[in-house]
């Protein structure tokens, strides 16, 4: 019964989980440039905008209704609700909430969504043990990094085969920045991480159900757990990331270790994280942002007799859901997102609406939008020709959608976003504080005023 | 960027989610042979024991600490314990515990252990619920066919590829065991194997750490939670399990689905459960057996020059620690096992401890055993031939050693091992009358009393 892998096992791999517990355990705090601490500050932002706006989501209802039969002690908030519950369950529902609107960041090298697992674990702990708004930073960025390098590392074979990539390198990260805030030692940390490394989650069936946000959300939770653990004196192996039978070897058949490893301190991934400005997939965004550019050409849809879209192939086999029934399968149909960005100008958490994707006119159009495959235009773009009745032709090609790094949003992009999500669960003005709180949270003695201001029932 | 998985999906698996969660939730209660009643009572027996004996072990200590943490509501019972915690934590708790001594059932199919993940969910619930014993027992049977089917089918690629199969297949047997408890209906039970599916637990790396004890606890943990959130309505992919990109194919590259489907309610997987006889890894007890029976025919550590022993070359991959350093080393040492079997004729968790390992004449005795690898034979079976210093050879050869399906654990023999791992936590009279109470739980109002005689601070 002896049996071979089917690939070879590397048994030469550096020692990855010592080299980034120590990483972590000893970067000095903020020690990196101004445009690293503001870009940590404006992933924290967009996180906490995603987070309060789908609080009062049916899958945030559910899993705190599943969390209250465990009777949780009020350690910790939920964003964007009056709940306090303990702070891994904490972690738990704002990891849910902040991916439920498939709105949040993005590391476009891996398609990781970083902050969900990493935001979610650090500042449910944060809050109860009242650290500084500093320390939640430095957990943030270096948490990122860990979960990004890792996933750098085994990109794309491991998502290919079918994880969910935010959840199987987020328990990492979360367990990393909930190590540094605990301020553990490095041999502390490194078991952290190898406890955590333990518990990856999500697989990418799960797409268009409750579960998906669940992934970030039960990473975050698997994290901080992990951290916890490690405190204790708990034990995992100091090899659990690298080992031929550790989590990277076991998870992927690709491990490119030098991703891990290369300029460790000096890059962060943190860098390259990505807001979007609509509520989906980001492959639809390109689509998108050429449509809201042909409205604001002067095309309005009952001038259009047919929209045709040339993309990548990988845009139709994510996305190619043509009649989508709720709005939950339209942040999966490029067709919808045509027809929104044409309609409205815009795709936010509203357009995907169950009432808006099924209005009739938003039917109707989208049925107008014929898409074919063209590998010869990248996936960061879309082709658009707008025929209209009249015979004329209409033209637009996105080489980058905004929002992606060549074309980033704005922080004021940013506040607007987060006005859209928030001002319905919190008012615009407690609203404009909350989002000057997150500006401010690197100078922040604690992180207490800024959960409050989260609260629809501040003090 | 389109990219091709290394092997191809399988669009045509039968729908095994679907299937599972009618199998769970409508199949009668006791529909089963009294064969079968009577394992699922020695699995649940066998499955305390372990867990009341390990319940003061540092590992225990290290998780219980994290735990309270957390401020948790006392809502089940840390067996072998006085406290008592919320019912998702002490299936943590208790998962752990129970395999912590290495010394739970497995089902020889998979090398799963089963009972870990199942009873430590189904019994913190049914705690907490005030449910039957009978309901416990049936959640037992079900949990364990499922996460036992679903490891036959993947079964060895999964483990091969470096899964500890107990945590990575146990969240779906929780899963299924608390839905049945719950009395989920079909839908939701899907929807709780479909969460569960999302989140498996733990790397062979673990092996020697307290992360290999966490992973059946973390299971317990995750699958009693997927339960409860699909009970408020949370929702997950009703095709989690076969889905190309579903839990099974990406955790595995062989999956036979007839595995999960044939004889579905008439062949029981808990009916090919065993028990340990020694407190260690299942490839060591031929070796350990024929040591001990060595000893029965009058051969002494002072009259050996050499051991002679030959195993397949597996035993000595997962067990060739030759000079362990502690108890934990020790429970991957065949050569330890020899020399605790030959000088006490027994292995359980005394004769892993630190001090006995370290003893000089262990050290010695264990230096004198020649292991070398024959494929020919069996890992089932273990060929020893004690060389004495006068030049006689004793030989014993175990084709199956006690503990084996072949060769199995009389119920006097679980008692026996039972008081072995409880009375110094219990009691004797008290660990007497936990035993009479678990052989009669599936006829038990309440879980109530039983819970109750596992703590040491009794009512």
């Amino acid at each position: 019964m002896a049996r071979n892998t089917q690939v070879a096992a590397d048994h030469n791999a550096p020692p990855v989980t010592h080299i980034l517990a120590q990483f972590v355990a000893t970067h000095p705090p903020g020690g990196w440039s101004d445009a690293v601490d503001h870009e940590a500050h404006r992933t924290f932002m967009n996180w906490v905008g995603c987070a309060v706006g789908a609080a009062h989501h049916e899958a945030a209802d559910a899993a705190l209704a599943a969390v209250k039969l465990l009777q949780p002690a009020a350690q910790a908030s939920v964003l964007g609700r009056t709940e306090k519950i303990d702070m891994a369950s904490a972690a738990l529902l704002n990891g849910i909430t902040s991916h439920t609107f498939d709105f949040d960041d993005t590391h476009l090298k891996t398609i990781i969504h970083p902050a969900g697992p990493v935001a979610s674990a650090v500042l449910a702990l944060a809050e109860h043990n009242n650290a500084s708004g500093r320390d939640v930073i430095d957990a943030l960025v270096l948490g990122i990094d860990v979960s990004c390098r890792i996933g750098n590392a085994m990109y794309p074979e491991h998502y290919d085969r079918g994880w969910h990539i935010t959840g199987s390198t987020g328990m990492l990260g979360a367990a990393a920045g909930c190590a540094r805030l605990l301020k553990l030692d490095t041999q502390k940390t490194a078991m952290a991480l190898g406890i955590a490394a333990s518990q990856p989650v999500g697989m990418r069936e799960q797409f268009g159900t409750m579960t998906k946000p669940f992934h970030p959300g039960a990473a975050a939770r698997a994290g901080l757990m992990s951290a916890l653990l490690a405190s204790q004196g708990f034990t995992a192996s100091p090899k659990a990331l690298e080992a031929p039978r550790g989590f990277m070897q076991t998870v992927s058949t690709k491990n490119d270790w030098n991703e891990i490893t290369s300029e460790l301190g000096q890059r962060f991934e943190i860098s390259f994280n990505s807001y979007k400005p609509f509520a989906c997939g980001i492959v639809i965004h390109p689509s998108i942002d050429a449509c809201a550019q042909l409205r604001a050409q002067g095309v309005t849809p009952e001038q259009v007799e047919r929209i045709e879209l040339k993309v990548h192939s990988l845009v139709l086999e994510l996305t190619g859901k043509k009649e989508p029934a709720d709005g939950l399968q339209a942040k999966f149909s490029v067709y919808h997102g045509c027809a929104a960005g044409l309609t409205f100008g815009r795709a936010a958490e509203e357009e995907f609406s169950d009432d808006i994707v099924n209005r009739a006119d938003m039917v109707a159009l989208r049925r107008k939008v014929v898409a074919t495959v063209d590998d010869s235009i990248s996936e960061a773009s879309a082709d658009v020709t707008a025929v209209l009745k009249d015979g004329r032709r209409v033209h637009v090609f996105v080489e980058h959608a905004i929002g992606s790094l060549q074309n980033p949003m704005t922080d004021g992009n940013l506040e607007a976003k987060f006005h859209g999500l928030s001002d319905a669960v919190l008012g615009a003005a407690q609203t404009s504080e909350l989002i000057n709180a997150c500006w401010k949270i690197g100078t922040a003695a604690s992180v207490g005023a800024l959960v409050a201001l989260a609260s629809p029932q501040r003090a």
